[in-house]
């Protein structure tokens, strides 16, 4: 099983709007993904490791696959629509992590 | 429910032992702060966004807890010996995120 996870970087002036992405970006990647993403997943950054510390990320999305081609071949069809709606719900630059689970 | 998530960036020289992280290191993490820790998950870095990148981190660790004060409560008396124990399985240094759970 692969995890592809998707990390918005915090800064100052960082906007995000995780209502929209709960419940209209990730269901939407999980309907056009479908039936290969096998589950979506979403957290909100609170803090650091460093005491008072801000969190590196805003955000962070998950989607579980399969395996890498089940996560290439549901996903490429759809890239353009998925990544065109993300400036709807954030300023921040995305980063990708695909990730073998291992526990 | 929040989420630990502790990263581990990757580089050319990271070496990382994930044999030892999933049947060492976490299960100790766990054990040490029972009952507060839920849960303990690991990924292992395959890949980037970008075709043919690197994945951003080599490795992900996850612990969640019930809350920011049932985690500081866990850790915190444990925190030297758990730190301690990273040279044995990484020569990296990972970065802490502290994540509300949100989907």
């Amino acid at each position: 099983m692969i995890k592809v996870t998707v990390l918005y970087p915090n800064a100052p002036n960082a906007k995000f709007d995780m209502k929209y992405y709960v419940t209209r970006h990730l269901p939407m990647v999980r309907d056009k993904c479908a039936p290969e993403c096998r589950s979506i997943a979403a957290e909100g950054g609170l803090a650091g490791g460093e005491p008072g510390s801000q969190a590196p990320y805003i955000a962070v999305g998950h989607l579980t696959f399969d395996s890498m081609a089940a996560f290439q071949k549901a996903f490429g069809p759809n890239a353009t629509e998925i990544l065109a709606d993300i400036p709807n719900y954030t300023n921040t630059q995305p980063i990708i992590q695909i990730s073998e689970i291992a526990l």
